[in-house]
C-alpha cells in the first residue's frame, strides 16, 4: 500500500485542456495558445544555441532573464523572480503561504488551478462568487481574509479584467498576500504592476507562454518587492529554470516589437470574432484576453463543444457551476476563428 | 509583513554549487558536471527546432521521452514519468509523502537538499550514520521505518555505491517508500532497477544531468510501478517538462554510444585521478560516481579548497560535520584533472 498524504489521495489533480498531437488536422482554439509563431530572435537564440550551456548547470537566479524583463516592467532586477511556467509561481506561493489551518480566497469562477493548488496543501477555501457581470468581489474577498487572495486578470474563463483600483483596494485592506495572475495581460487594456511598488503584500504574475507565443519553453515571472520573493526562492527547485528558457526568455522579451504586432492581431480578430458571435445570438462577456467566454443560445455549450470536437475544431469546455453552459474559445489566425465560426454555423442556424 | 508558513521562515534553503558565469577561466571541478559535450543528437535536434513546439504547450505526459527512456530501463512507459530534473522528482516525494507528523530517514552525510525538502513540509527527520567506510545503515534505516526513506546511491558526496542486496533488504523491511536516488548511476558498476518491478514502495531516480551531459537541460526521470507515480502525477505542474527538454532528451537518451563513451573516458580518469591524490597522501573512498570524496593529509579542507579558489580552481566543500575535512572533486578532463593536481602539489607538497 503507498500511503499517500491524505489530502493527495483524496483530489483528483488538474486536468489539462486536449493537446493532440502535432500535425492533427485540427482547428485548435482550447487552450489560449498564439497562433502566431515565436520572435524571429527567438529562433536565431535556438539555431546558435552553444552545447555547453547545456553541459552546465543554469545559473540557480535567471538573472539573464529577470534583468530583460525587470527593465520592460520598469523595476530592479531583485523584485523579478524566474519560475517554469507561471504555473510554478503559484504553486510556489501556494506552497509558501498555505497549509491546514490557513486559508486561499478567489473569485469564482476562475483559473481551476487554483482549487488544486488548494487541495494539495490541505487549505480551507474561500470561494467568493463573481456577479453576472464578472465584477471583482472586492468586499467578499476582503470579507475572507484570507492568507493567501489569488485573483486571475484578464479572468480565466471569463475574460473579464479587474479594474486596477479594485485591487488596489484589496491590497491596503487585506492582511495576506494578494497573487495578481497576470498571465493574458498582454492583450488586456490595462494591468496592475504599478501596485506592486506600493504594497509589499502583491506579487504579479507574468508568463511567456501567451503573449510571447512560447508555451512550450515554459518560463513566466513573479514581480513583488524582495522581502515577498525571498521566501519563494528559498522553497524553488535551484534550477527550476533550465538554460534554454533562459535564454530564449531574454530573446523573446527582448524583441516586444513582435509580442505588440501580434497581440494587435489577435485583438483586432478578437473583435471581429466577438461580432460574429453576437451575430449569432452568443452571450458574451467583454474580453481583454486571447479568448472569449460565450454562451450558445439556448445555453447547450456541451453538445456544441462535442459537436464542435466531431467537427475537428476543438475549444474549451467544463463540466462545472456556472461555466457548464459556455464555452471558451480561443482567439486563433483569422483562417482558424473562420473555420470555428464555419463550423457553429452548421450546427446552430 | 510577508507571513510565510513557520517552517518556510525558519528554513535556509538549498545552497547550490558556485556557478561562475559561462566564459569564466576557471577549472570547475565543483558541481559534478560532464566534462565532455552533449551528443552530437541533441545538438542536431536543437538545430532543426520547429518553432510550432515551442508555439503550443507541451504534452503533460512527456510521453515521447518517457518512451524512449522506459525502453532502455526495460519497463512500460507508465512506469517511468519525466520531470524537470531528478531534483523535481524528490520534491514531488516529498510533497507527497511528507507533512507534519510523518517522517523522512536518509543515511549521513548525503546529498543536503534531503534535509531542505523535510523542512519544506515540517517532517520529522531520522538521520541514520553511515559507518567510515559508507555501508549503507541498513539495520538503522529499517528501525526509523520512516515514510519515506531517501537513498543516494553512488551517494553525494562519498561517491560510494550501495549494495543493491541492500537496498532489496530495505525494499522488503520497510513500510514506507524508499526512494534510490541513482543520479550518478552511469558512472557506476551496479544499480538498482531490477529493484522496481518487484516491490511496489520503490522508485529509482535518474537524471540526464550527467552522464548525459545534460544539466542545463534540466531532465530527470522516476522509474517506479504505476501505483506510486500516479500519486506524484497528480501533484505536478501540468507541464513541468518543456518542449525542448522533451525532445533533446529523447535525442540524448537514444544515443546511448555516445553516453557509454564520455562514461568511460571519465570512468579512467577517474581511476588516474584516484592514484595521483593517494600518492599525495589524500585518503579517498572508492568512488563510483564522477566525483570523488578526498580527505587532504592534514585535514584543513577549508584551508584547500579557499586556495584553490584562488588560484581559479573550483571544488566542493561543505562546513558540516563529517564533511569538513574533506573535499569533493569533480572528475574533469584530463587537462583539467591535471590543473588540479598542478595547484595541489603546490599547496601540499
Amino acid at each position: 500500500m503507498i500511503n499517500f498524504r491524505d489530502n493527495v489521495k483524496k483530489m483528483d489533480g488538474y486536468q489539462p485542456g486536449e493537446q493532440p498531437p502535432p500535425g492533427s488536422k485540427v482547428v485548435k482554439l482550447n487552450t489560449n495558445e498564439n497562433p502566431y509563431p515565436p520572435s524571429p530572435q527567438v529562433m536565431k537564440t535556438l539555431r546558435e544555441f552553444d552545447g555547453e550551456w547545456l553541459r552546465r548547470y543554469p545559473d540557480p537566479t535567471a538573472f539573464m532573464v529577470r534583468e530583460v524583463a525587470a527593465k520592460i516592467y520598469g523595476v530592479p532586477a531583485d523584485w523579478v523572480m524566474a519560475a517554469n511556467g507561471s504555473d510554478e509561481m503559484l504553486a510556489l506561493l501556494a506552497r509558501a503561504f498555505l497549509e491546514p489551518g490557513r486559508k486561499i480566497a478567489y473569485p469564482m469562477p476562475t483559473y481551476s488551478l487554483y482549487i488544486t493548488l488548494a487541495e494539495m496543501q490541505a487549505a480551507a477555501t474561500a470561494e467568493v462568487p463573481y456577479d453576472e457581470d464578472y465584477n471583482l468581489p472586492v468586499e467578499g474577498l476582503l470579507a475572507a481574509q484570507a492568507d493567501l487572495t489569488f485573483v486571475c486578470t484578464p479572468n480565466n474563463p471569463s475574460a473579464t479584467v479587474a479594474a486596477t483600483k479594485d485591487l488596489e483596494r484589496l491590497a491596503a485592506g487585506l492582511k495576506g498576500v494578494l497573487v495578481v495572475d497576470e498571465a493574458y495581460t498582454d492583450f488586456a487594456d490595462e494591468n496592475a504592476l504599478s501596485i506592486v511598488s506600493r504594497y509589499e503584500n502583491v506579487i504579479v504574475l507574468r508568463t511567456l507562454s501567451k503573449g510571447y507565443s512560447l508555451a512550450g519553453l515554459r518560463l513566466g515571472f513573479g514581480v513583488a518587492q524582495p522581502a515577498l520573493l525571498e521566501g519563494l526562492i528559498k522553497i524553488k527547485d535551484s534550477y527550476n529554470v533550465d538554460s534554454v528558457a533562459l535564454r530564449l526568455g531574454a530573446a523573446a522579451v527582448n524583441d516586444q516589437a513582435w509580442m505588440r504586432t501580434n497581440v494587435e492581431k489577435i485583438r483586432a480578430s478578437r473583435a471581429k470574432l466577438a461580432k460574429a458571435l453576437e451575430q449569432m445570438k452568443f452571450k458574451l462577456w467583454p474580453s481583454q484576453a486571447n479568448f472569449i467566454m460565450a454562451r450558445p443560445p439556448g445555453g447547450d455549450a456541451r453538445y456544441l463543444y462535442l459537436e464542435l470536437r466531431e467537427m475537428g475544431v476543438l475549444v474549451r469546455y467544463w463540466d462545472r457551476p456556472r461555466v457548464d453552459d459556455k464555452i471558451r474559445i480561443t482567439v486563433g489566425t483569422e483562417e482558424e476563428n473562420q473555420g470555428l465560426l464555419d463550423a457553429l454555423k452548421k450546427l446552430i442556424l
